[in-house]
């Protein structure tokens, strides 16, 4: 296996170019830069679209993830911050280091937190990517549902959505879902105000994917 | 979600007696205890039988692990390090805290690391209880294969048994295994080394349900 | 294969210890002892508690379950009468007759009824302990949907919830169950006359278990 | 759900013209028939082919299974002992009791009695044939393998054939099966020896479903 | 593999004897036939029930399908245009070409343009039939979900249904269905104007199954 | 559903820049190019690689592969001949004509005419690219196995590997595949000598995307 320095950052890219995401990611993580343990590094993927919404934006960051990934032999841990967790494969096959994509992790996460999960959407059309991914991962026996918001990144990031996610998150609690999980970056500052109110685990995926590079890294350590 | 005290401990209970055998693990855990975090509090179950080794001895050791998660109300994780995870949804439905199985989590970290797993099983009578479990988690479709050492948990411990280890992950490799799991606690000590010979990642369970443990500790920090 | 003795009776486990529960099935089992045949022994699990609801109510009597299931070697075979089929790992690995688990039993019996079969609980908790059950099973292809009554034992028994009982199973038809299993043993008062409400098998789980235990044990004889 | 009489005989159908298979039919379900409890009549398709070998055999007793399966409506159960279970769907549509198939109640009986079931066919064409089978009742996950004798019907009964149909056995073993199925009548005979020499429940599909009809036709009585 | 004539016709079966079925299939394969390509020549079964509805009525069609696809060596291929596709596996067992089931093909047709499809059904009772064949293709993954127009054919066939038709389409699409197939051939004359109504794919599983026969004809010619 | 020109051509396109392979192309189509049905027309992608080995150069050629799906709006039909199908979803996201990879369509035409097929890949490591994508299809139910020939693509070309492929066929037949898909386009040429020798369906993807392509042009012609 190969394995980049133990003591390395975790390297968690933004592969949109706005530099305000990445700085909610920064606040986000601050809780996993331990002394002692990995630096946690959020940087922005300059060459990507200022947001993905489209498979085609999706696609667009891949090549430039790769040579991203394989540029940064110093990291610990490598976290790409989509959910449509795009250029997984190619920054594996080419990083010296770990590699985690949000998606999968959060997934992997609420598997360990109860037997079905719940997924709140932006929208249908997202609900169309996500489902494809899940069967790959072989893990759709433990899907409760995908619900959408229909809204838009910058709608669900605001705080007068909040009543509206919780409708979904309790729609998705009817569903049998025993943990829930944020499919878009833009909800991540609702979750603990989310998990207060549905009373069940909330997972923002890029602190699902941080923590897992973490743990990888420590056991390398 | 019911949470224990963020800055509590995260205690790993080796529900057997053998003492020798909770020294392991303190000493396979210390690279998880960072300052800030929380500490790693490996405890052995005085009431376990002195080896795991039949599903009247896992059984045994349910109720004695309920009483524990109950009462450790200060922790901020709680581990049951016995690879057929006994007690696991019972410890869940009493403890103030998130609770993790090593066979569970050993899966969904080998499954953020390959496509497919192969599982290091003792006996072919092990493997009979491993499968059914992994049904149970929905990931078959995931299994490369779980392959016997036919050795006791003893013999799997001894360093003469390491070329029969490497024989066995080599086989899982052909299989189509991208990861290995250590199916056995005894195995641990061959982590290290395993992983050198084989070249893909090998996943000590123990080492894998802490991680999870921890990450999620940091998030609830 | 280990065998009890062919003519030795069905033993019948009420895991609960309310006496009336085990009175009720020796009443719904009194067809299946014919002249010839082994006897049906219906007995009572003294040391389990007055009602099997929680996680915990259940792994308490998997111990107890499991000696008894050990002693009576004069059984041809060996009932777990409680919904959650505690023990049943346990007391097939200890004793020498086939053992049967209710809910495994009344899902083998639907799946010879129709395509689709459904499951009526007693509550959502309820829910989520079952269907991982039948993940396990690996017949999760065959659920229709399992729906609950939102009531207790007790109400479940009453006839008064007949009525609504008849409800939810005609929800289960409609999501297209072809046969109905009763979820818990309180609503076995009512299988004939539901049965005769929706025009589908209606399984009560003691009688299917009881009725496999039979036909296997007439093999051996 | 439609009933015939529950005190009616149980009608074990033999679908190819060989009567001296349905007297062995007979002889292997004597001990169903208990006083107090339903007849098992044994009857001979008059119409069938001599032996039911290919797709075209099986599909030629469909009508003829179909018209029988309507008039006895004196019937508690109807049994189609063919292991392709011909006719099983158009017999359930007319008759007015419940009616099984070999194949499928001996896969539902092994599932009783074995996490993975392992099956012993004539021939890789018969394999073709029962996999789609047991797909589309959805329990291929509880499938350990198929393996062929690589014998014709007639081979498969001679008793010079026992020692190959243990070795088949024993493979199957080694595939992880708990429980055999002999996938074809020719090798009834061979059951109890062949328990013997597996240390398995070895499963003779045409008393398994006999065994479930009984117990079908002991709750209705 | 056996092959019939390259050159030869590929043959359609309409397995009831209503010749006007069978000219409105000639309708709609018109396009399929190209100068220097093979004949779509649609035939009558004349031995089939007026209307294919029943399992008796499906089942009663295999044995003249599969006497007629072993006479019509000269066929390039081979289509059952019943949506049950009666016969398929007899067919494919005695024909010299390739033979193509009209749901089979619809469905494999369907997956090649969306992650999930849908299917309009007459009635709840064609659903029970239709889902466990889909089963047997291991294709339920794929399947959205079947939904009943509570028609005949008759009225499934009539102008004035097509709204209803329009509403079932829609609800498929909520359910999350990308592509829509007409479960029966009775609706064939709608696709046009559901395709655009609905905006997604709509498949006639006749013309599907043409297109498969003529796609696999052109590569053995 | 949006929809190119019906008379347009089924564009084919090579993702490598190797002009000899699309000339290969060029001419295993040639049956498919009839009078009156759209033309067939096979190009080269110049901006890749030239052959496509790696996942880095499968996803190279992804962005120019949606551009010249998006500027081709007078095809009928587009083909993504690398059986890694690179970029099909952001193809399908932007083209006005239907999108086939081939590889999916080779499995979906494999599903037309055997219960279970098999592959036969280059290398283990294309195995493992291919496995999630079956998964992710959703029919790793219907895959008897994937054998590699642990050859290069011009290797896998040169006539004198044919005993090796024969060989690889021959043992996936024993896996139980009752058709055989050829891995890459670099088999191409084996295809009939190859179908002859095993007696099975030989798939040659680039031919079974063209000729699903083509039927759905006649349907919407």
């Amino acid at each position: 296996m190969t394995r980049g320095s133990p003591k390395g950052p975790i390297v968690v890219v933004n592969p949109n170019s706005n530099e305000d995401v990445t700085q909610g990611m920064r606040e986000a993580l601050a809780g996993f830069a331990l002394p002692g343990g990995p630096a946690i590094e959020c940087v922005t993927l300059t060459e990507g679209p200022f947001g993905v919404e489209t498979q085609e934006d999706s696609d667009s960051v891949v090549m430039p993830l790769a040579r991203m990934a394989k540029e940064r032999t110093d990291a610990s841990g490598f976290v790409i911050a989509c959910y449509s967790d795009p250029g997984l494969e190619v920054c594996r096959s080419v990083a010296s280091c770990p590699v985690f994509g949000i998606q999968e992790s959060a997934v992997l996460t609420a598997m360990s937190r109860a037997d079905l999960f719940g997924s709140i959407a932006l929208s249908p059309k997202s609900i169309l990517r996500h489902r494809p991914y899940m069967r790959r991962m072989g893990v759709l026996g433990r899907l409760a549902n995908i619900r959408p918001l229909n809204m838009s990144v910058a709608q669900s990031h605001a705080p007068e959505s909040f009543p509206r996610i919780v409708e979904v998150g309790e729609a998705l609690k009817a569903d049998g879902a025993g943990a829930i999980l944020l499919g878009c970056a833009g909800m991540a500052g609702h979750r603990v105000a989310l998990e207060a109110a549905l009373g069940v685990p909330v997972i923002d995926p890029v602190q699902a994917a941080t923590g897992m590079a973490l743990a990888q890294a420590l056991v390398a350590g």
